[in-house]
């Protein structure tokens, strides 16, 4: 018995699931040093969207602790030795990446207010926060993973003691059996994606510190800000769909051609900021073909790529043969798998989103990194003994809705990934096309 | 990380103190069968009081969290295995000690409405219960450790984690201290006194195991009802003030005579159930002196006798003296020292109470028993490096004050441990007299 620590324990009025803003993706702390210094006017609107309609989070889910674990995540600050570490720690090889006006801009940083509503005939929860845009994307990963561990506390609240006993310790064997599948690979490159969807956060830390003692250096780092400085990893992870969607949306209305160079023009703004292995590009946001076939050739001559919503073997040859249309040696470059990857156990069939049959066919070829997220952190799937699916992940993202009052659109490869208003969505399907769009159902 | 555990925590609204009705001292329910037996239609009145008026317990714990914690309390009923365990059980070498008509009692028990309130000008928590005698009675013990135990949750809370820390390994480095030096005595025959004033609950275990392991057949059981069954040990105690002090407030109102023969008329009783070692009688509930002065023989024949607000040594002495005025052997009698014992810590002077010395006075002249109480499950004297006092223990009781709507009095060998309206303690002071009593200041 711990006495000191259940004594701390009885200090804290409720348990806090996010208690550091450094408990965030890397990504965003790049993107928003690009927004502060060139968007800085820029504002922005950030939404949670549930696309697991069937889940109905508001009922699962106490909202009185809900805004409680939300206002808890804007009294917190960066911390003085967590700047440090952003100051002086080298990333990608890259020393001194943050400058200090933007550390300055941290130092001073709070997310900020937010609404937040029960929808009674939908069930879900209506979250929005409107801000400066380079202020309000740090809220994306605190409200998932908030949002994402209250509902496992509130599943497993009511389980017993030896039914939650048997669920962790079949999820540790799940891990491990994946863990061990992985370790043979040749030249892994695997790293940790999770905190969104995580099951929560020790577990989280969990499953990477167990990744990083079975792969060894085929572990390559974690998304995780926090937990990259705590346990001395690689910060890892580029940008995201939210920049393209932004740059189109403070488009002007009538401005097809802006809206078409967006995709681009965020790519130009990134190289001047970062290099070398941050230079990897996300070709989905409105259709990796026709943002493959209209790229500028330096697009080509990038790092490398992060196909995302397209199922990974045809993306995969699909990059290969751009970069071979450009005559460009596709085993220089990388590509960084990262949407809904997965191990199959021994026994299982191995379906498309499996790492070692990605690699099987992509090692050699290419330079390969794989994002290993949902499944790492949270798969309890046939773990509970009474009920194997009730802890199966839902599809929650918080997703850029619009820029200085303009709606933002995606489109992605897959046609029910689309996000946006109708009309919106029609006109950017008339300006960028559907070349290469599949109607695949959604993967978490 | 325990997951299971963390997972398993989240699932109560509050952490409850008490947690069965069996976690209550073992006499209450030898008490509370002779009660139910032979006194069912009498009614009593328990209250709580703090003598030690300084600390405004009132003011230091949340009202509303008190209430929490009692009316959890009131939801709790003796269970199939704790039943199974009275009923079965051998209690001082004897089986069968409960009646099945008793057994059905405490299957039914439930603890009786109460009053609470917070007296402004005292500072002081007013809680009341009213009920019949042998259900009332059950709420001293889970009263007392709920308000202690939440009394120390309220200190500690907003103490950093190595205040913490420091504070428990220091509070065990005393106790093992104490236990080592206990280990030397001959013939040690020491027993856990510390429910009703331990730190918690937890620590309360933590204490009683440690002294089983390095007291080895010196430690022969504890008081506590469900950690005797938990742990395998001796359930141990016997009889309370509560007795003669009921049995002298159901007197008419000027019936002296019936005054004078409460405090034997308890013993005939008691004797009528049990018998060998559960014959230790208590004396000094209206003074000692008068007590032993006027016995019949058959008290002198008695098993033993636990002497609990006179100077151990006077106690002592006074109890041999008596013994051989009536023609017996001490040799052969049982003294049970529980009255504020403890162990002077190497260096330390000893006091009256030192376990060690009242042992080096008495062993060999008769038989000898420590109850140790407060100071073994609840000695933080000194462990708070910022403040030494701040955990001292409160001299907290529950006592019966009124049985039948008349008040009840205690007057003991302590002037001022007496107890009761003033006029009523004037006049048991005239039916008593006050041989024998000191005026000492009160002891934990």
């Amino acid at each position: 018995m711990d006495f000191a620590r259940r004594a701390w324990d009885h200090s804290f009025p409720f348990d806090p699931i996010v208690r550091t803003l450094l408990d965030t993706d890397f990504y965003k702390i790049l993107m928003a040093q690009m927004l502060h210094e060139k968007h800085f006017n820029d504002f922005a609107t950030f939404s949670l969207l549930n696309r697991t309609t069937g889940i109905r989070l508001a009922e699962t889910i106490d909202m009185g602790e809900l805004r409680e674990q939300l206002d808890h995540a804007r009294t917190l600050r960066f911390e003085a030795n967590e700047l440090i570490w952003l100051r002086g720690q080298t990333f990608y090889g890259q020393e001194g990446m943050f400058t200090p006006h933007f550390i300055d801009f941290l130092r001073r940083l709070k997310l900020p207010d937010y609404e937040l509503s029960a929808d009674p005939e939908s069930g879900q929860i209506r979250f929005e926060t409107h801000g400066r845009w380079c202020e309000a994307t740090f809220w994306e990963i605190p409200l998932l993973s908030i949002v994402n561990e209250m509902r496992y506390r509130a599943i497993l609240k009511g389980m017993s003691r030896s039914r939650l006993d048997i669920l962790y310790a079949r999820a540790k064997v799940k891990l491990y059996a994946k863990l061990e599948r992985l370790a043979g690979l040749e030249g892994l490159n695997l790293t940790d994606f999770g905190t969104r969807r995580r099951h929560s956060f020790l577990w989280q830390e969990h499953c990477l510190l167990t990744a990083a003692e079975v792969l060894g250096k085929g572990f390559t780092g974690t998304s995780n800000a926090y937990l990259a400085m705590t346990h001395g990893l690689e910060a890892k992870g580029t940008n995201a769909h939210e920049l393209p969607m932004g740059f189109a949306a403070i488009c002007a209305p009538d401005d097809d051609q802006c809206l078409r160079d967006a995709q681009y023009k965020v790519l130009q703004q990134w190289q001047n900021s970062y290099r070398g292995e941050l230079l990897v590009f996300l070709p989905d946001t409105f259709g990796t073909s026709q943002f493959l076939a209209d790229a500028p050739q330096w697009v080509a001559n990038w790092t490398g790529a992060r196909p995302d919503s397209k199922d990974p073997a045809a993306a995969g040859e699909e990059l290969i043969a751009f970069w071979e249309s450009r005559a460009v040696d596709p085993a220089r470059k990388l590509i960084i798998f990262s949407d809904g990857m997965d191990v199959a156990l021994p026994g299982e069939a191995p379906g498309p989103h499996d790492i070692p049959a990605v690699h099987a066919r992509f090692h050699g070829r290419v330079r390969l990194g794989f994002g290993w997220g949902t499944m790492l952190t949270n798969d309890f799937l046939g773990c509970d003994p009474a009920d194997g699916g009730s802890l199966k992940p839902i599809s929650l993202v918080c997703k850029l809705t619009a820029a200085n009052g303009h709606p933002a659109v995606k489109l992605s490869d897959n046609y029910r990934k689309a996000m946006g208003p109708p009309a919106e969505v029609e006109r950017y399907r008339r300006v960028f096309g559907s070349a290469g769009v599949a109607d695949a159902p959604t993967l978490v």
